[in-house]
């Protein structure tokens, strides 16, 4: 590991990198990656490349294995001029982020956890999840020949069950408060050697700054105005922004555009905080949203989110599950088939249209976190609509109806 | 539209290029873009290209429309040393298509196809599919602005149905004899200014030529002995094998890989031809196989298919439902999720090795054609298994458990 140090978000104490570390012993806020003030881009064609080959400048690791990818990142920024035009807005572009090999943003954080954990000499890894990051640490912990843990609620349903049962972790369903699991598991992770790649762990957050890295170079470092972040725990948007952050530090691109924390109205501890003008979360009671990838009514960077994005510039959003699923619809009809979570940022942009916090010319790029085959049951909140006609009379049916 | 000729795969008839044609008017055998005998690679990064940008010199398109793209492409290419050593061959590598904007390698063809229209000036497109296409040409129907027509059997799974309707195509369920419908669509198409994207349309067969390109590319042009597709109307394996013909034309590789056209016993008319030295395919009676994607019981370049393979010297092969179930959950163990077809190159690489067609130290490609989230009721045939535990007992079942 290179000489760089874990810091504290909130007070700024020092810990040593070659521990799996998470959080502070003094305040409990998450521990992050000391920011990087200089560094390269790797020459060279992503075709040949991995995210953390590319990237290394703005990673610890002295040398990355690049045998135990799966082909993460370097997804796709897809502009799309016809939602320009009807939202009013200058640009607007969308980082699909189902072209990773789980089909989320997960995977980024989960090869950069996987290396750590590496360096670190662990043979084992896990991850507390029911949504994207389980799929994702269980498929990595497989390629890398590690033993995989994964913690799911006693009550997950098996369309969520078996997309992570495939890869053959040791999946474990607990019973019990399933929101005390995430400290729990840092907990049984020191008791039993498992480095546990949750979602704020320091490394994911690492993870995650590639996908700002990746939009300033596929926009030619001309940057956007805002970039929308569906939001849970808090990890994502936290990578993203501190991504833009030491871009900047290196003279990339002259600003960090601002970032907006989108989340959904039935589950959004982190908007209601900011509402509310206050410094930290309080736990969201009785969640339920229809964008379950980002229903976490507790989320462990949430605190940081606030902080993080006050300096920032930007601004919060929550949406209601209505405009999530018109807006699921929307983003589909311009080719991309978002899960729910990620159809939020699209919400979130035509509500701030709506309320006159965007003027008309701005640049935006929303962040579609993962493939819409995810959650299927999202269907039945769509009015789908197929005709039907016999093959001898199609070609008239054609002619007379269109 | 460069001067280059659309020939028949059979006669050699030559056809112009600026009209929407599938089939030779003499043979009945499908036609083909002319081969390129020189071409460059453009430089730069693929994170700012297209396939039809990088590749534009094997493409007959004078300009290209980027905008209409959604990143389909440049998807990885993913070394497994644990597989190879438990099949015993020399290397093998996963090329992981469900890396795509609809997750399957129809993207590839559907984007080469839908700027074909746009250049001969259609406002429809079309196909016919209940598979990875209807998605594919649904999808970038939305994008393009293009009026889209999906014909899919009247008795499809609403499984099926949901993922095209979300694209909103005008979207038709038809009653008859599904199997004519291929051939009725291209005069349907014809009657009513439709430019059907059907399985092996020749635009089609030429995006497939980017999957050739990239594993060159990818693998620094030192090519591997083999490249196994898992085989259905034969539109894909014809378009790989036509790509790496057109790069070893140009002096980019000094040898073709052999192809392996990998089929299901379930559904395999063209292994069954081939096994009976036919030079013509049969209809596949009652095809049965859990590898949907790959079920066409009568092939429209089965014929074609057979030609080709022959003359690349590459071989066939027919594996079952049972091998097909377990390669899936092989390979999800190596960390790539494929749907069932995407599994059948695995299995007859497994029994290649095993009748010593492959003798040890052979380089191997398998195209994973699709994500595993398409077919999820594949998920039944796996014994799927997870434990549960109470959550103050979960550290010390750990401890004793593993």
């Amino acid at each position: 590991m290179k000489d760089i140090k874990f810091i504290c978000t909130k007070c700024n104490k020092e810990f040593p990198i070659d521990k799996a570390l998470y959080r502070c012993d003094v305040c409990n806020e998450p521990l992050e990656v000391e920011e990087i003030k200089e560094g390269k881009i790797k020459e060279g064609n992503v075709l040949n490349q991995t995210i953390l080959d590319r990237y290394s400048e703005f990673f610890p690791f002295v040398n990355v294995d690049n045998e135990i990818g799966l082909g993460e990142g370097f997804t796709s920024l897809v502009e799309s001029k016809e939602l320009a035009e009807n939202l009013g807005v200058g640009k607007i572009y969308f980082k699909n982020e189902s072209q990773n090999p789980t089909w989320s943003f997960k995977d980024r954080g989960t090869i950069a956890g996987v290396q750590h954990a590496l360096k670190l000499g662990y043979k084992r890894i896990g991850t507390v999840s029911t949504g994207n990051m389980a799929p994702s640490v269980a498929a990595y912990g497989s390629k890398a020949g590690l033993e995989t843990f994964v913690f799911v609620s006693k009550h997950i349903a098996p369309e969520k069950l078996n997309p992570i049962a495939i890869y053959n972790p040791n999946l474990i369903k607990v019973d019990g408060d399933y929101g005390s699991l995430y400290y729990e598991s840092l907990k049984i992770g020191k008791e039993n050697n498992i480095y546990f790649i949750n979602s704020d762990a320091p490394f994911r957050v690492e993870g995650s700054k590639t996908i700002a890295f990746e939009i300033c170079e596929q926009l030619n470092f001309n940057m956007p105005d805002y970039v929308v972040v569906p939001t849970s725990a808090g990890g994502n948007i936290r990578g993203i922004e501190k991504g833009f952050r030491e871009f900047k530090n290196c003279g990339f691109i002259d600003r960090v555009p601002k970032i907006i924390c989108a989340q959904a109205s039935g589950c959004s501890p982190i908007y209601n905080a900011y509402n509310n003008k206050s410094e930290t979360i309080e736990r969201f009671e009785n969640p339920n949203t229809i964008a379950h990838a980002i229903e976490n009514p507790f989320p462990p960077s949430g605190n940081e989110t606030l902080r993080i994005i006050k300096k920032n510039g930007g601004t919060f959003v929550a949406v209601s599950d209505e405009e999530i699923v018109e807006c699921q619809g929307i983003l589909a009809q311009s080719g991309i088939f978002g899960q729910p979570a990620s159809a939020v940022p699209l919400a979130a942009v035509r509500k701030l249209k709506e309320e006159n916090y965007f003027k008309g010319n701005e640049k935006i790029v929303c962040v579609v976190t993962g493939s819409g085959l995810k959650y299927t049951a999202a269907f039945e909140k769509h009015n789908l609509v197929a005709m039907e006609c016999k093959i001898e009379e199609l070609s008239d049916f054609i002619r007379d109806e269109f």
